[in-house]
């Protein structure tokens, strides 16, 4: 790493290695031999990480993650189908803003800004509504910071003969998932999460079945991934031009997280990083917005100080000075902010964070262990 | 450069310098104050190139050119509307499929394989079809490598008050178009054609009081340029996740752009290059498709030699062991390839190019002066 760029405390883009970069430093001819065996690799190994060998095929798709959640609901819920959106952020509430482009049916399940939906809940509203052919569930939302309990999900979705389609954007790559144990007809990923690629593309794991059925259900030439995979099939290509050089660091992405030890290898790390962090954190005083049992080990959403002298914006500059760039909150109901564990964070990283915001407190006349914002705020209205 | 490396003699991706590969070497938070001021500094060049201040904004789009071409039909034309599309190759029938795919009303000019549309029998369509509301128009059709007469186009789409959008997604940044000068509605181009920048990401320069006038014309959330304008005018950001690196990367591809004398300056290398080109594919008996007024400076497509001993997969093959990474034809009536003049190349890779050519055909034992491959396939018909 060049020590002069600053970290990046978000759920992505986020950190990535030198040499991950580095892979970039080489134009590629993408309908040339060379990267269509890049392509076929990089399916190859995706699909083996969630032993989907004989089950599903991996469709990259252009764009942010948001296209390629865009394009798996657009392909593989019929027009006349109709979706349960699993809602407690802003990117289950984004899957519902899709839905409505679509112009194609759906309900939610809303838990507000950060509780889980749960298998029994999902399970009554299945049972109440025949009609509701797929469900759609956010792994970890990271609006919160929580780590949405898929597998729970998934079994009653399964018994209740329904298709689950995972946005695991921000899991996938440190939270083990197995297509051979839990039943789903789409994950959906992307290159600059947890697997530490540049962002600039993302892809659906599908169902061969589910994906070969889907005839005549896509909104765009675009984010048809029928076609997009029937293409990929006969030439090797992506269909439209690919991000050549995202492409390339993403297999050195994939590289080095194979090195780590693959998902449990990363999961250790970040689990670690977490802990680390939140530990570090609630020594300075200041507590999570979620409890011990749903924090994921990608983000956490931390109360704002309740102090008078603490403005957000004040505190990301100084953060920033010092190397670090952390992220906003996205709770509707009480002033937040999140720092990410994702990335090349180690150790040292972690504890020269918890260093920064220590002397950013200080400068900013917090007290340590001044009360949360959500209690201030509690105790002021 | 790397001199290992093949150069890419196609219409993007090309070969780029080594500098804008190296502004890929660090990570940017997108919501960063950094970074946004990157995007409004490419918004704002962007929009200087073409003289459009005060009349068009730049709407950055990620993923391939043809997802810019989507979400500025898709924001443009209305459900209601109805689009003229001029075609003579892939991009123009790209387009056609496009709106098959909105399920919006259309026409097609189509010219075949390479014949240019002209002003004239445009005018006529428009004059029969009071309820064409929009034309849209391929600038440089790589296909066969024709420029075709945007300018003759645009005056009668204007005479007859229509709307224009061009796909110059291959033109732009090497052939000079004012907003000033010609009508349109929307110029569509992308990252890693004339401006020399890596592939991920396009954008469309749109009239600013066509793009507001555009609501609820989008069939899709991720491709509706719209809203994406409105968020980034509200914020400074992207919507969702931009390809940070690859905008880096164009940034300093612009800074390239300008000191090599803007448009201007790339345009006359590019005329340089299709000139040696062309002249020394003609000395070794090789035919151009076009006759020369119609050629343009981004690729052109040559017959194949006639010769029994030619196959365009040994022809690839020989040529890429040599450094050089070429294209195949896509005419449907004749055998042919492309070579491009675009990207890192200048005088001495265009002679290179030409000896790798000659050392080719006498490997493959192909006398020079062999006649063309659609002269051969005439005689033998």
């Amino acid at each position: 790493m060049t020590t002069q760029q600053p970290y990046l405390l978000t759920p992505g883009p986020i950190t990535t290695t030198l040499s991950v970069k580095q892979a970039m430093l080489q134009d590629w001819g993408s309908w040339d031999g060379d990267f269509r065996a890049m392509t076929a690799e990089l399916c190859r190994q995706l699909v083996a990480l969630i032993e989907g060998d004989g089950s599903h095929v991996c469709v990259p798709m252009q764009g942010s993650g948001t296209f390629a959640v865009e394009a798996t609901l657009a392909t593989l819920v019929p027009r006349d189908g109709k979706l349960l959106i699993l809602m407690n952020g802003a990117y289950g509430q984004r899957m519902g803003k899709i839905m409505e482009y679509l112009g194609r049916e759906y309900v939610a399940l809303d838990k507000g800004d950060f509780a889980p939906p749960r298998g029994e809940e999902v399970e009554a509203m299945l049972m109440a509504d025949p009609a509701i052919t797929h469900v759609a569930v956010v792994h970890c939302e990271t609006s919160s910071g929580i780590l949405n309990p898929v597998e729970e999900i998934a079994e009653v979705v399964a018994r209740q003969e329904r298709r689950l389609i995972i946005d695991s954007m921000s899991a996938f790559g440190a939270v083990e998932i197995s297509a051979r144990r839990v039943q789903f007809d789409a994950l959906i990923s992307s290159a600059n999460k947890c697997f530490e690629g540049v962002p600039g593309f993302g892809f659906s794991l599908i169902r061969q079945a589910a994906l070969e059925a889907s005839i005549g259900n896509a909104h765009s030439l675009s984010m048809d991934l029928l076609d997009q995979w029937q293409y990929l099939m006969k030439t090797g290509q992506w269909r439209y031009t690919p991000p050549t050089h995202v492409v390339a660091a993403f297999l050195q992405a994939l590289k080095e997280h194979a090195e780590e030890g693959g998902v449990a290898g990363r999961h250790a790390r970040y689990q670690r990083n977490q802990q680390r962090l939140v530990s570090g954190m609630r020594q300075l005083g200041f507590e999570t917005l979620l409890s011990d049992e749903w924090l994921s080990p990608i983000i956490i959403t931390f109360f704002s100080p309740g102090h008078d002298n603490f403005a957000f914006q004040a505190f990301y500059d100084r953060m920033k000075a010092r190397g670090f760039i952390i992220y906003p909150g996205k709770l509707t109901e009480a002033e937040s902010f999140r720092l990410g564990c994702i990335g090349q964070l180690f150790d040292a990283q972690v504890d020269a964070v918890l260093a920064a915001v220590a002397e950013v407190l200080s400068e900013m006349e917090i007290p340590d262990g001044t009360p949360a914002h959500q209690i201030h705020a509690a105790a002021t209205a």
